[in-house]
């Protein structure tokens, strides 16, 4: 197979799989090419990655040669992703009655459900992290961008149990703004003791829920990896009860007298 | 920028971006390349797509030349894949009590749910298709891998309203199964009229919840263009109320007194 041939599966390969860890023989056999050209091949598809800013090939020496996909968004492309969306956040149309803000379009893109993804994977790719948790339901295709960029499975809480997915834990926990005893479920199967977990939601504000899903870890012996937030709100009346958690943006002020919404990077950028 | 290079950046901006209409120009202005030269990257790229069976780069002449990626899978991927889906479900170690299928683990894995999107968006490649529409909560990581490949966005109906989306359209419907009444719930700025809509589930019995999003897509003047469930039950009791469909798999039997459960490939295995 010719090197222009090789470049493409193999570019295919790695940006479907990152994470996975794949064994130069392999793609020698498969490709029908020397060791040394695959491993020119990966040379310069590493090159690219890093220059376009979406990660870098991680290598392994030794007589099997390992290499594996780590997805990382440069400084550059995550502030400009990120700047991007507080613009668009700001728009007034998106106030709804008692100061919401309308997100459901920007989280209906599977697109930039993976740019967001991406963001958090490369925020998070010096941790150990064996799974993405969630709870249902809005948190759920950020979560699973999540996990494909970490290469690692989904769980979802949901609120109420389902006989379609067997004996399950439940936890009460208060939820941080309403102050109301809420309810939370997961399978029992669905997580392993020991588990390291990254967990992932869509907006925060006095970090109730998060605090129930942190809950729930210790239920299942599980350790808490990592807290990703889609958007903060500002914690002015000083609530909230988790404070290690990495956030893409934070909601300053919701003024539906004035029409006005102000959002700025969260603390993921000077992380 | 030399042809190695330019093959790796193509290659992921095509996969990162199905169905997006991209101009030669702009390649030819980015990289630094002659349009005969970037003509020659497409067909290279072409070639290995169409022969790793992910789909193909469509061109259109002029003085423009636009491209656009795609994705399909080849016959004999689908069918690999699906076969294998088939045994995993078999597993007897998945039946629990009442007769239902532990599937939560296939579901919670991101690249699973990319491998199936892709076949949904290969099945419906020559429909024309605006937004996926799905209901909370398990159909949720299917519908956006499906608008992935589609390059389309997703609108999710839930079961009960959120103040967090503002004013809702909302219908009654009967369950397939349990003959209950139950609601759906879809944001009114969420769908726009004339929509062409793609239906994405991951269970379908008597199609009850369907019906319910196809009877909602009326209330928006949306227009139905496909249907698509990853796993329909056998209809001994023609009960099915929803007829043109495509399905993944379909559960024929499940047999808990004997721990046997009997799958086989859905309708899209001769579509």
């Amino acid at each position: 197979m010719r090197r222009s041939q090789r470049l493409v599966m193999l570019t295919q390969f790695f940006l479907e799989n990152p994470y996975l860890q794949a064994q130069l023989p392999g793609f020698v056999e498969k490709m029908a090419a020397s060791k040394s050209s695959i491993s020119e091949d990966l040379d310069i598809i590493n090159d690219v990655f890093r220059k376009e800013g979406i990660g870098y090939l991680d290598r392994t020496a030794g007589s099997y040669g390992g290499v594996k996909y780590i997805p990382e968004v440069s400084q550059q492309n995550k502030m400009t992703f990120i700047n991007e969306l507080c613009e668009r956040l700001e728009d007034p149309e998106r106030l709804l009655p008692g100061g919401y803000l309308y997100m459901s379009d920007i989280l209906g893109h599977p697109h930039t459900m993976q740019q967001i993804g991406r963001i958090f994977a490369s925020a998070f790719s010096n941790l150990h992290i064996d799974v993405v948790m969630t709870v249902a339901t809005k948190g759920i295709p950020l979560a699973y961008a999540v996990g494909q960029y970490l290469g690692v499975p989904v769980v979802t809480v949901r609120r109420d149990p389902k006989v379609t997915e067997g004996s399950s834990v439940s936890i009460n926990y208060i939820s941080g703004s309403s102050r109301k005893i809420q309810t939370m479920v997961l399978p029992r199967r669905s997580l392993e003791k020991g588990a390291h977990v990254c967990i992932v939601d869509d907006f925060m504000k006095a970090g109730g829920t998060i605090t129930g899903m942190i809950n729930l870890l210790k239920e299942f012996d599980a350790h808490l990896a990592a807290i990703g937030v889609l958007a903060e709100a500002d914690d002015e009346e000083d609530e909230r009860v988790v404070d290690d958690y990495t956030s893409l943006i934070k909601i300053l002020d919701v003024d539906d007298r004035q029409g006005k919404i102000t959002v700025q990077p969260g603390n993921i950028a000077i992380k």
